[in-house]
């Protein structure tokens, strides 16, 4: 259950009510947010004086579902909003691994030439194995500021473990949590207290019910910015590399409140299919796109096989305008 | 491998062959066409006299490959054709199973008002459980046969299991393959002799190669119009009936060159998703969309909660109109 | 609800019944057992008469819950009986496809030195490539009715599909269902008024509950001699065949009153690991174990991979009496 | 490729060989042992001089790997050894959380009347709702240090995410690095410079590729002292929390030179399948059976569903030791 004190309930007396009704909690505009367990399903009436208004879930997706608020939640990313009533998609796009500055440069200006504003690349990539590239590390990031002050983008980027969790939220506009790192409560209670905008990835092998409470994490720790990506799940299936659960989606976008990005290149794991899935996402007007693209993917430290090269981004990117115009979303 | 004879190979030396190479074969149009174990990577010396033309594969998607046909096979529906150049989607509808001739003739009436020429209702229902409605079975059959008189429509219904194959056979238009049946011999190779298209969906349990190899039963047996239907593959996730594998059909329009329909109903489970899945669906350009629809889904014997009202089908057929546009689909 | 009419109650009572019920029923001894939709949660009060007792169920595993019979139903193999207070496992073996006389005698020669008593060996491939070894079909039939002669073994052998599902009846003593035909209502509902015992296999990607389901199928036909086979299910996991479901197996001793079999060759797919699972399947208990054995699987045209040798067989053989001996079970 | 330079080899030296070959390396017994990436396949010719021997691996499992060592590790647990040829198999159980000093006691008299030396207990939840029950943190670990002084076991506790890990490091005897964070570098490069053993937990969603090489990271680190432990995958069978892979275990006991440690309680995620499950585990020899045992299951603030109390760990223990006996292993 949620529930809304009044404004003006002081800090002390949220406390003890929290206490009591063994409730995570956070303020907002002055106000406690209150957050109990799901089996609670009757307000307490002992407190019936502090709390406003009370809202009863039916399971630990709380301050995420619907039944809480029953919109996409809109959020500022700065250049551009997502959610509420925008209709916008937002385009993310950039390579795997930056690699060099010469490389993060080539796609800054795919970016710049296409007007996108939000820049993806990885630092410290979740590799599964010891003996292959492991990303720049700091290094990175601090390349990823430099492009950040010389051509304005929005960057977002991957934090790993909890280990460099600090670097990443100092460097990073929007705060990426990989797949392999949903579970990590390092991060998420970290990303809870962060004032960025968090996008929270799904574990291949995390259901729905799963992904949406890691997200209740960071939003009970009072970010309400949490953006969720859906990128491929793992099934029996080994012709690609993943399977992009849209079904997940539709679920998601009838019963959660977070605004929902698409990622394709993860899913497909091959760059020949990449351009097909996207407009299938575009088609069922999600919220944003983000799609590995690499000036010369042949040499790339990590996911050679699944990142477009330029053209191959250019064209999909037309191919969606008319898409996007039938389904009443603004690519931004 | 794949071995084109010479016309005017005589069926005594074409079954020669095939004996001395262990391979499959058919006749077409007065040639022999045979299909040896994959693993035989060069053509028979010994045959070079009768051999025309020889493909060879690298695994037993053999007829089925783009290796072989670089295309995607045209398919004669009667009333349209799907595949080749035509750029068509097929948009096949009704009732998941036929319970009455009222319920049958609502069915009808929204087709024709929409210029849907292709009418789909299931008489064998293939339920996990026996003490579950099971269909109307032959009496079924011999309604639908009915309604084509009537109405003039291409009926499509599903074989459950080999038992009854010769009266689908006899009484449909188009012969589907239910999921639970995709390894059934006993119907594939009989439907492999029929003359009459087949649309055979993926198990739910079904590797994509799996799925193909069942296609070619039916393809060496002589039928060469085939449609593969993804109709969503079981996974861990269970908020959704099945998870839609659209990376799947990324591989499929790559690699095989079969019509591809999409069945958005079954994978969902519930109507809500069922027309945001189908837009994605005809932004990929496939082949065929095959949506239930029941005049009255709260009262369905069957699928209950899948099935789409005729308000919600109409609807989500006018959505679907200018994406088709966007990707230069034309919906038949 | 399972309902036991009265003994004497009369056919045209018991079909009047079960049609007010929308029941299956069969006769066994002079009683009718009727069974409804589970979702009928209280006897119908205008039957009372005719009702000597009934049992009310949460789900559509009537007749094989442990809710109906809390026991393993014992069942008569003509050499050897499992289940019941028996504590009998039995042990089946043979290759995976009758090949030729001198291969089958060979096999049978081995079971007849280890004591074994059922032979099985498949006749009807279903195999998933339409290019590779299909199976001897009728003639390795007889030519195992010809070794039943010779040997007095029980014989169990795979139907495939329904075309020639009254040749296995014929000839089988144990019908096998396999695991790609388990959702076959042609197989299961002439396996239900067959006089023989059947042996289920679970599909590789069917939950717990549709393979009991299935099992109902056969047992609502009357065929009250149903064994469930556990073979390995289809996971994300490639590095072996499938994945065998022991847990499921611990679900079905707790919750179904059927016998309960274990196969660990397709499970595992290859002969390094099979004796390891098949001593882990004997200290949980099971009713019986098959396994796959070949005079030479270096040349055997399926499943060459996972069957054993005859030295491996013998050898893990005896490895397991001890087993067999520590949690109380005797081989038979 | 794992290259053994030979002894005295100097630091510098094996740096710069390191350098040249992208390779990881550690020192052990003042000799330098480096992995370089698998693809390399044959050893550099300019270091010739420098190398002692070299391994060509086919994979990225390559320290683990039998190809490198064809046995099972020995590892030192204090009070016992598993692995090499001591044919143990280490007991260990425990609650689920560590919930207070009265309810540890508890636990530890029954480890200590069974003679078990290693008692499992978690201060540091990987909980999937916020809203559930964290466990004690800091002050569970220092009670755990507590009981170790008190009763001398063997403390094996989780480490969560990396916030956490020096402290986890500081308390426990043996570092349990939980299935969520299999993944997790920071967690695993940590423990490759760690001087206790290291038990890591299968992802339930990670394949037996991904899970030995995650043991590779702490292995390339220098320490090698890592067992594997299976806890059930996600399928699509959902009657039980997870799928124990047994076909998995069979695998890594081919493949791997790790000592293997089964939990079934996970894997079942209901009591009354533990203790067959774990008879199985036992028969198939593995090293060790990770079991949640508490005094009482039913007021356990996390995973009440599968603990077993006291008396049902007793009489499972039982049951053991005759199958222990029959497969030559020796429970400590």
């Amino acid at each position: 259950m949620i529930l809304h004190l009044h404004n003006g309930t002081s800090a002390d007396q949220a406390e003890e009510i929290a206490e009591k009704t063994q409730s995570v909690y956070y303020e907002k505009d002055g106000r406690f947010i209150l957050i109990t367990p799901s089996k609670l399903q009757e307000p307490p009436t002992s407190f019936a004086e502090e709390i406003e208004s009370s809202f009863v879930m039916s399971s630990d997706i709380q301050l995420a579902s619907r039944s809480y608020r029953n919109e996409v939640r809109e959020i500022d990313l700065k250049h551009t909003k997502i959610g509420g009533s925008t209709n916008n998609t937002i385009m993310i796009t950039g390579p795997c691994s930056i690699e060099s500055w010469e490389q993060i440069e080539q796609s800054a200006d795919l970016l710049k030439s296409l007007g996108i504003t939000t820049l993806r690349a990885g630092c410290y990539k979740p590799r599964t194995s010891p003996y292959s590239f492991q990303g720049l590390g700091l290094e990175g990031l601090k390349m990823l500021s430099k492009i950040r002050e010389k051509y304005g983008f929005n960057i977002i980027t991957e934090v790993r473990d909890a280990s460099h969790v600090e670097d990443v939220i100092e460097h990073a506009d929007i705060i990426q949590i990989g797949a392999k790192a949903m579970y990590d409560h390092g991060i998420l209670r970290r990303c809870g207290k962060a004032r960025k905008p968090v996008l929270l990835k799904r574990g291949f092998g995390s259901t729905l019910q799963e992904f949406v409470q890691a997200a209740e994490f960071i939003l009970s720790g009072g970010n309400e910015d949490v953006m969720l990506c859906e990128r491929g799940i793992r099934t029996f299936e080994t012709k690609t590399r993943f399977t992009l659960d849209l079904c997940g989606v539709s679920y998601l976008k009838e019963h959660v409140n977070l605004p929902i990005i698409l990622d394709t290149s993860h899913a497909m794991g091959y760059r020949y299919g990449v351009p097909d899935l996207t407009r299938a996402c575009m088609a069922m007007g999600v919220d944003g796109l983000l799609i590995e693209s690499h000036p010369n993917p042949a040499v790339a430290q990590s996911d050679a096989a699944q990142q477009l090269d330029f053209d191959q981004y250019w064209e999909m990117y037309s191919s969606l305008e008319p898409i996007a115009a039938a389904v009443g979303r603004n690519m931004v």
